[in-house]
């Protein structure tokens, strides 16, 4: 209804004093058009409403075999009751997406093919009566949600609205953090995540050591990684760079030291340098190296990420489903957090744990990062 | 509430005008026993009550390092306030699953291991107050809701109670629907479908031409499979027992004349013509041969499955989102749907298209099905 | 061949000298019996080889609409030629499970319905020659291999080789390793593995601090879990046990405490401390607490468990990606490693980065635990 | 080695007579630097190789703790014995990713970090011997697979290669085939797919009826779906806009009448017709409608997707497991089929039906096409 700038005035509500006890409410609709008002009735009367005055339900002739006229009545699943001649009758072979004939007394869920010319088709919302199964209750709430991006599945919508917010909370002063997974060298998304770092969108990295790794692997050998922890397939030879990555970093004395050196020239963790942005590395089991600057005392570690996350308006977990949720742990509910994998599971995951403030996109990161510097470009 | 026996009076409710406007709500709880009612008061402050009586929320001392009093409060990621010498002050660093401390007149969430020997925590649910985002409305009503089969994960749980089911609806004389997937016979599945079958628990099965395929294959040529659809592999030589079990029942005439000219003696099939079990087949773009007993006319095929699920009661849809949406499709919202995949995506969606009525259980069908019918042996 | 005890001598063998040029082998199979024979020279006539005497193709009448005598040849989608009046000709319209059918001097796949009584169809594979794509060499190769256990998809015969192998390697004095995440409690897997743990077969448990705290969660308070990490589902109030759990720990002063005192009566850990099996749990980002038995400085983490995998000879994953790769990336590739997981994508992964000794189970961790234990009683 | 410009010539090469017995290969490799040569022959060790000549394994000391020199020999985890004067000696504590001490006579896989300064550090390829486990065998091959698309992971790279392929077979006049689910539509891929019809990519589009409702459903009433398949969220109202765009077609009398009319003015089909693209749609046992179009019969549907695919010298299937299944069946080895999914199951699953000819791309269709049409401008 706010999506349709519809109102409504609350006549009467009793509420039921138990779980079994049925709820009643009175509402006044209005709405700035006929056609607005149609719309937000149709979806009342799903949900289980019916109109104060009642009338018979409206019929309408077909014309023509398997076509129905355009305003007709088009069924959910749930248990129907339709006026008819004075009298509520219960809607036969129920199911959704069909349509409901009267015939002989008899109301009757038509499939749209099964229509015959001159069927008496029921059209429009009056006199139409939904019963939902009582434990739909709690999916009710859902019909009047504003639409989350999650739900969107146009990555592009989604990837619009996080550019918008990202510029709001810089414009406000306020901080992005970005949580990030190796697959976001993996996918190729490492040079638009690097020129979002240029472009001041980025506060604080928070990650683990397989990023920096195969960030550093792929600045200084311009393979893309040894071993391919998402298709699972070793490249051959690749083992050997991966490896010399490390003992290169370590030789440097860490990150830092090596950018220094003009030995790391380019990358996610030479832009951060770079740029002066901050980043804390967690350890974890199945590190390799690690590298120096990795913490591998995970006290420390989750002490240094919530520190960095303290004014935090904004953060952009990609993913990585271990140091998203070990971040969603230290968020309060007010600060945003958007999920990005191409697995739904991880996306859920997040969401549910830290619950409401979560959006998840389910989608291809490397692209992903892609269109965010794109539109963060314009 | 329902759950723990406690009961509830509405003494006032106020409902907002609008989606911005805020309601308020008035209740008197009471519960058997006073461990109950505390619980109940837990999750009603958690989800933003706050108790009439208004006092100071206890503090106790940490005696040790690192732990706390029993009741300790353990908090959410909401904004939360706390009542501390009349003042209500909200909790600074605001996180899950942390303590709360009060000092120098501030309150601070704390995690457990930061705790020290003296800090003073609060304990219980009196003086708390959590402010839950607006947009958390739709979620709270989670968590009045029974628990749902596809929530429980121990799929014991769920089998017992899909068993009870079964029984029930066969002791009321009503029918049973099966759909079911050639992951069904992959996976090891057939004999325990088989076992269903013979003690009368399926009055129909609703399938497509691959598990009639691979069916009959299991059962004259002894290999699981020619093609193993699930692993993508293929086995050596497999096509060719595919295509000769189809050939083998085209000349036959079908499966039924099969039967009785003794050429095909196990497997779902046979048992379902031997215990006089209707089963509809329906074509798809993907079929080979297909078999004489596959209706490769949809309009027909959807005719028959939705003339068979007539006064059915109980559905249990087995590894198959085409067939199991197709199902749905056709179900009034008031006969149950029971959805067993491994891939969570196919149940989320057969359980959302399907809506309310469907539970959704991820797990392997060949054991699900071990399990099920030795649930129902005993 | 091998499994068929077919034998092979190599008559001659000329290896291409390059990339591209071609490499030609004639080879002697020898069978057992003529059925067998038939089966081997299917199979390598699928792969591109031909038989050295060179017949036409056999010929047989269709004496049936859709049907085909019982030895067709069945269509592979690979460039076909068959042998018909002393000279090869390719087959037209060539797809996978269709006949060749000769007519007008012209060779055809005809899909099985599409046969006409009277057809020519080609039989056997005399005279029949397939011409792989040149890239399909690498794939070739698995029509040697022995089944894997991840390819049977049937679980009760993963899990009755994996029982063998336990009772083998215990009788040879070896030691087992189990890497467990907490899904093992969520799906109920817990009493079946407490019962492996009783009877011996669990030499050491490697784990997160996830694993004991659900564990310790389910032993205090009998909830299954605070917020279900599976579903993403949060049960109401459920993260006050998780923390309560943890705060009961820390006050024992760790598990081992816990158990000797008496607080901890049940459960993985407890069964662990009670039958002597040494446990490393191991910290990460997400951790809550940690107990006090988490090792949370990860070089040292590591270094625990690859002692503790040191002698090992059998290792088994159950549900956790992140210590399951920990671990392989520990072991020498001699050592067996058995991961099970309901997410292929998981099992796939550490197949491949663990190579060829890790053998992958799809399937649901708890009735895999059921089957596992029920095969061991036995 | 052919990626290296390497070459070989094989000196000797006895076959093993058996599965059992042993094959030995002796090989002359020339390349052009000593550089790429130094990387051949670390692939060939890593295989199982080593060099003809014996020389002592090279010891280098470590100048650093937990650094190496830049040469250094980084495991795999099979055995390994190294050449130490004049003896060979097996490798203690196997594992992969990790450097070789030679001390006190003995070898040992050491760690990155708790290499000591001083240590000897094997270093080079020679007097190293790898020992991988028989039946890595078949795995061996993939060491000299040139790259497949689906490997790559980096979409763009992907995209780039199927462009060029996609021009290449239009230079040649030769047809393209596209296989498209709903998805196309509900991930914001219409526009782009839109675009590829219009710049004479798409000879032939093979969908079900699912696309083309939703497509419609899009260009008549601007919502992107009734209810989103993928999330498996119902938006309220939803199904009526599906269902009168069903109606409005119907009414018009099918999809190219409605085109005539005027009442269809954009979207895939609309750009189909216009364009003179064929498409055949194939029904299934879960569609609404059909519209007049689809094709209900599947007989009649595959025979009509089959006379599509003749002379097809490309398919792309975006996001239709069972549409792209049923095409792959149909398809000769030789035609090229890349599959395009967020789901890895379903682009491996097509990928191994189809066998070698199918490259599968993982990632959001919506940013594929997107990508695909923005290369194909360019």
């Amino acid at each position: 209804m706010v999506k349709s700038n519809a109102t409504f005035d609350v006549l009467k509500f009793d509420i039921g004093r138990s779980n079994d006890a049925p709820s009643f409410i009175s509402m006044r609709i209005s709405a700035p058009t006929e056609h607005i008002l149609g719309q937000v009735l149709e979806e009342l009367v799903a949900l289980g409403c019916r109109l104060a005055e009642q009338h018979d339900a409206l019929l309408r002739q077909a014309d023509r075999d398997g076509c129905v006229p355009d305003d007709f009545y088009s069924t959910t699943n749930h248990r129907t009751h339709v006026r008819h001649r004075g009298q509520w009758i219960e809607v036969d072979r129920q199911r959704m997406d069909a349509v409901i004939v009267v015939e002989q007394g008899r109301a009757i869920c038509r499939k749209l093919r099964d229509v015959n010319t001159g069927d008496a088709v029921i059209c429009g919302v009056g006199g139409v009566r939904v019963s939902p199964q009582f434990r739909d209750r709690d999916r009710l709430g859902f019909a009047f949600m504003t639409n989350e991006i999650s739900s969107e599945r146009r990555v592009e919508v989604g990837v619009s609205r996080i550019a918008t917010l990202m510029r709001e909370v810089k414009a406000d002063g306020g901080r992005i953090a970005f949580v990030a997974g190796p697959v976001v060298v993996h996918t190729g998304g490492s040079a638009y995540f690097q020129e979002l770092i240029r472009a001041g969108y980025v506060d604080v990295l928070l990650a683990g050591n397989a990023l920096a790794v195969h960030d550093v692997e792929q600045a200084l050998f311009g393979t893309s990684l040894g071993v391919d922890l998402d298709t699972g397939k070793a490249i051959e030879g690749g083992h050997r760079h991966h490896m010399r990555a490390i003992n290169t970093i370590c030789k440097a004395g860490g990150l830092k030291a090596a950018v220094e050196q003009g030995v790391l020239t380019s990358g996610v963790m030479y832009e951060c340098i770079r740029q002066g942005v901050e980043y804390v590395l967690a350890g974890s089991i199945r590190d390799d190296g690690p590298l120096p600057d990795t913490i591998m005392e995970l006290c420390e570690a989750q002490d240094r990420y919530a520190a960095e996350l303290e004014n935090v308006r904004l953060v952009l977990s990609l993913s990585t489903m271990l140091h998203g949720i070990g971040v969603g742990n230290m968020l309060p509910s007010w600060v945003k957090m958007v999920s990005v994998d191409i697995n739904p599971a991880v996306v859920t995951k997040l969401a549910d744990r830290g619950s409401s403030q979560t959006l998840g996109i389910v989608t291809d990161v490397g692209l992903f990062l892609h269109r965010l510097a794109h539109r963060l470009r314009a």
